[in-house]
């Protein structure tokens, strides 16, 4: 399908073409009452003024909802359900079309083009959901292999239910910030040199600050209580993907996980980028996901084969100083389960949902030394270390550190669907007692 | 310390004496919108209709802030801070004292009495508050050990990370319900022979469902990201204390819980019981906890000795044919760790707090059979098996049976600090295809 052209410039490579429309909260420094928008090329489109100038006229549909604009978060929006995202993505679509059949809604609207669109470069953005609950699942294999080949071997790399439901843990929803936020370093208990016989903690700024390159997906409907989703409705919960950074201490994390999980090693921030792509919208890019060797049990036997998407993931980290380098390149594909499959083991003993909970994806790393979404896994716990420049390494991140993630869908440069990115700067620790 | 006498008829041996004045939320048939009440005696105070009808008349202080009675959860109230929580429940003791200062406000005023005093059997009871997040921790030290024995032998009970921090997960939000709401089955997949060489999962209705006896605390203070709170500042974040209901599907935990923690075996429901007794009522059975052995590291030291509470908990299980039998009785010192010590680890790494969040104590237990605080303790994970009554077992709960908790601080039977109960009743598991 050759691109869709538009009367707005969007530049060539932009990751929020025609093809894109995703939703965001957004303020400026004149309005900065949080707000929802959609990016598109350089700009944003401000649906609250957009809303309140008629922009919605011919869309009749949406005119009793037109109050979801101008809220604070998305969850409103996200709650009028998967129809609803399709129809106003498609009228936003028609709007910026060069051969638009609502031409004076905004392109002969001059005015309200001054009033409405707002060049992303000028837009704060906010975290685009208050989450309920957040959810990090483990289902990155590859990932899961490394990390537990370095712990236990090949042989025992991973655990006997790694292949059958995707494991997961119930995350900290109150640290989940937005792209740019800054991420202090925790301090916390773990064991300076854990091979010692006598296992005795030191209180310390953790040593081993890592990052880990993760999916992440809205819920948009509420379920109750008791009420299981089944696999082959699931997509119907998902309101869109962002990338989330699932910032780890992972030596706090290697004292204080057994037996209950990771905990303080998580729960300092978790980073999610700021415009979250429809699930429509990455749609022509879902694909197979990794092979699974076991016959998994029939309440996640989905009917769809095509079911993870093809993201190209890329990480860089830039230093205080200016050094930059690439870290980590790979695909949002290699994942073992779905997020449908994810949203219907979740729900499969009655856990209820409601609109605005997040599911992480676990990290997503491929097979090659330069695919690897984690310092743990990149630099093996420490005993390796990246190159971000000539003279400049890493094993964990230091002070100053600011971690990018970038993650764009398609090859067509004009019809991207792109995540933007996600980014996140270290902060020195507090010195205790604080 | 004589016991405050009222001029309302507070039975003897009432949880809810002079000396407690626990907060809840209610609603009536009449007035089904939930809002603030307190309990004293075999009624509920209606703080909405006490607040309008000039109740709060000499307690100039509580007047701009009175909508938070309206609320439908206790957040705006407890985001007063606890020396407001204190001013308010002092006043209202005094309201009800034989002597009181105001007796005009309620005493002597039939038609307010009329108004907002309603029997607690006529009143519905709301979850207390809006739960961001949800915190379980596993500090009940008796329990860890009983259950670390079964599975690892008595040397290899505790983890070496046990008495250095408060172990603990991050729970479901969003499955804390209030005590009397029903509890179903969960479904899930789980080894139906754990020994066996091939380790295949099976779906099915857990087989092996058990309570948890908990206090939870809930949180009355934000925190920033990136703010530990101290040790000696924490039980200002406290807002008061509930019993709770952690429930458990054994078999669905054993199999999915490694490497990441409970998961699906924990949010299918989690129940609280309805009054929050404030922390402030609390204060006088503060007691030390159980002795630790290890130094622990100076951000957790307490200037206080006296910081758990000394609880008298009960369980009982009521059958659907009516039998009953009292499976557990114990006190709620038996933790290793406090509330407080609790939310200094929890802060120390930087994670927030919003007003609401809910922190678990872990399963309390004694160290005797008649004092486990769930049934894989008490049953051995179902070797043994608990009697209800005369012919009538348990190893696991059966669909049906009724748990309830009881429990209450003192002995003076006109001084109770009690929590009333925390009920849940076991529906059958649904049948898959849902």
């Amino acid at each position: 399908m050759p691109a869709l052209r538009s009367w707005l410039n969007i530049p060539k490579g932009s990751h929020f073409s025609l093809a894109n429309i995703p939703f965001g909260i957004i303020s400026t420094p004149l309005s900065p009452k949080p707000r929802v928008a959609i990016a598109i090329g350089d700009q944003a489109l401000d649906l609250d003024i957009f809303a309140a100038n008629n922009g919605f006229s011919a869309l009749s549909i949406i005119q009793p909802h037109q109050h979801v604009f101008s809220e604070p978060t998305l969850n409103a929006f996200a709650a009028l359900g998967r129809p609803i995202h399709s129809v106003v993505r498609k009228y936003i679509q028609d709007i910026f079309l060069e051969n638009t059949p609502h031409p004076d809604v905004l392109k002969n609207n001059a005015a309200l083009q001054t009033a409405a669109l707002v060049p992303l470069d000028n837009v704060k953005n906010h975290i685009p959901f208050h989450i309920g609950d957040y959810t990090d699942f483990f289902v990155g294999l590859n990932h899961a292999f490394n990390a537990g080949q370095m712990f236990r071997g090949p042989m025992l790399a991973l655990n006997p239910n790694y292949k059958h439901l995707p494991v997961g843990y119930h995350g900290r929803a109150s640290s989940v910030v937005v792209s740019g936020t800054p991420i202090r370093r925790p301090s916390g208990q773990f064991l300076e040199n854990p091979a010692a016989e006598v296992k005795k903690p030191i209180f310390s700024a953790s040593r081993k600050l890592d990052f880990e390159l993760e999916l992440g997906a809205f819920v948009c409907k509420n379920t109750k209580m008791g009420e299981p989703i089944p696999v082959d409705e699931a997509d119907q919960s998902i309101f869109g993907v962002v990338m989330m950074n699932d910032w780890s201490a992972r030596d706090i994390q290697a004292w204080e996980y057994v037996p209950l999980g990771p905990f303080n090693a998580k729960n300092f921030g978790t980073s999610v980028s700021p415009w979250v792509v429809l699930y429509e919208a990455l749609e022509p890019f879902l694909v197979k996901g990794l092979e699974n060797d076991q016959d998994i049990l029939p309440y996640m036997k989905s009917e769809r084969n095509e079911t993870v998407p093809d993201i190209k993931l890329r990480v860089d980290i830039e230093s205080s100083s200016g050094t930059k380098g690439t870290i980590c390149e790979t695909s949002g594909k290699n994942l073992l389960f779905s997020f449908p499959q994810m949203l219907a083991h979740h729900t499969v003993g009655g856990c209820p949902f409601k609109v605005g909970d997040l599911l992480g994806s676990g990290t997503i790393s491929g097979t090659t030394p330069d695919s690897l979404g984690c310092l743990l896994e990149a630099t093996q716990n420490g005993k390796l270390s990246m190159k971000l420049s000539e003279g400049d390494e890493r094993t964990f991140l230091h002070d100053g550190d600011e971690v990018i993630f970038t993650g764009v869908c398609g090859s067509d440069e004009d019809a991207l669907v792109g995540f933007g990115q996600c980014r996140g700067k270290i902060e020195p620790a507090l010195s205790f007692p604080f």
